[in-house]
């Protein structure tokens, strides 16, 4: 017989699942840990090698990275692995166990959250570390860049949290802290974060856009003089 | 005994199904008339009013105005009646009872479609018809504009089409013509389409951010001396 699972709807059938290895506030300690090394080791070449960089283009240039690397290594274990994921026993499978309590979408092929999974991994992952790349270098193709990227994410997020409010709560273990901690909590940066820098990138694009129609006019008067 | 239905897979529960009024030769019709009066008004009112607009331009305003059309009514038709559309008839409620050969999720409020379906009939239509107007009026919004519209369309489309590639097969009448004709047919235009149209705007927006940066350069400069 199938090892019982913990996971939502009761029914679900999971024939592969080995229970993981790691406690949740394990779980979440990998996690944090990751996040405080990539924002440590982030912050320090920052400070080393661009040291006039503002506040607020190191804090883009941190969530491009953090954001950068989970989907490439986190939601990338997921692509590679999501035939199998509920029978592995990795820490990063483990991270995916964790949150499948909020979603069991992750454990069973859900071609919804498959298909913004593959577009995350691929092309979100390294553009987002591209990004940080072109922030640090003040190249032209930062806010460009940062505008497509953070719409890209927000389609995923809506795409992805507009699937499970919609008939997804089947999926959820129902308890408020799955819905909020998780769901709400672990989503919700990248609604608001990538809206931010919708918000800015496209008012920096609209400025150079205008710039460059006052240049174009201004030469076009000269020729004609 | 509700009517028996035409539609894949054959155990699919649609007791409210009507069979359409119109032969699907007609339902076509229907839509290429459509298309071909927006063609015409478009192509006279950009004639009288812009007549010096080039040929590259006239194309895109059409598909925005052809393509915004399409989001807003019969996109937006299906979001409306989602939930009763396969026992509707009317000409947009056949229009999509014969897409529903080729894909039956739009009769049975599947949340992949229908999230997207949303964000492309009240995001993506009306910034289409937005985007024509810019167009034709020279703004400086033309691009990033024309750059984020059709990263969402794409967006929407890899969704969509994903979705059904992965294990979506089940939907559709195991006949070619569905899959080449109304598949591959009917949605690559929205894969094509966008990502040249993303190219083109991609490189206009980069030689605005790179115009903006020589121009900022040499304020700099003038101020230094």
């Amino acid at each position: 017989m199938a090892t019982p699972h913990p996971f939502y709807p009761v029914d679900l059938s999971l024939p592969h699942y080995v229970p993981s290895t790691l406690h949740f506030t394990e779980v979440l300690g990998y996690f944090g840990v990751a996040v405080g090394l990539v924002t440590l080791v982030v912050g320090l070449i920052v400070q080393r090698t661009k040291p006039c960089l503002s506040v607020a283009d190191r804090l883009v240039v941190l969530w491009c990275c953090i954001s950068g690397l989970t989907h490439i290594v986190l939601e990338g274990y997921y692509v590679i692995n999501h035939r199998t994921l509920a029978g592995l026993s990795t820490p990063l499978a483990d991270i995916w166990k964790e949150y499948a309590l909020a979603d069991s979408r992750y454990l069973i092929n859900d071609a919804n959250v498959l298909g913004v999974e593959i577009i995350t991994t691929f092309l979100e992952g390294p553009a987002m570390l591209f990004t940080a790349h072109c922030i640090l270098n003040r190249s032209p193709l930062r806010y460009p860049l940062q505008l497509i990227v953070s719409l890209g994410q927000l389609y995923g997020s809506l795409v992805y949290m507009f699937g499970m409010a919609y008939d997804g709560w089947q999926y959820m273990t129902p308890q408020p802290y799955y819905y909020y901690f998780y769901f709400w909590g672990m989503n919700s940066p990248w609604l608001l974060v990538p809206l931010l820098l919708i918000v800015q990138a496209w008012r920096v694009v609209l400025r150079h856009a205008k710039v460059y129609h006052q240049v174009q006019a201004r030469n076009a008067l000269k020729k004609s003089h």
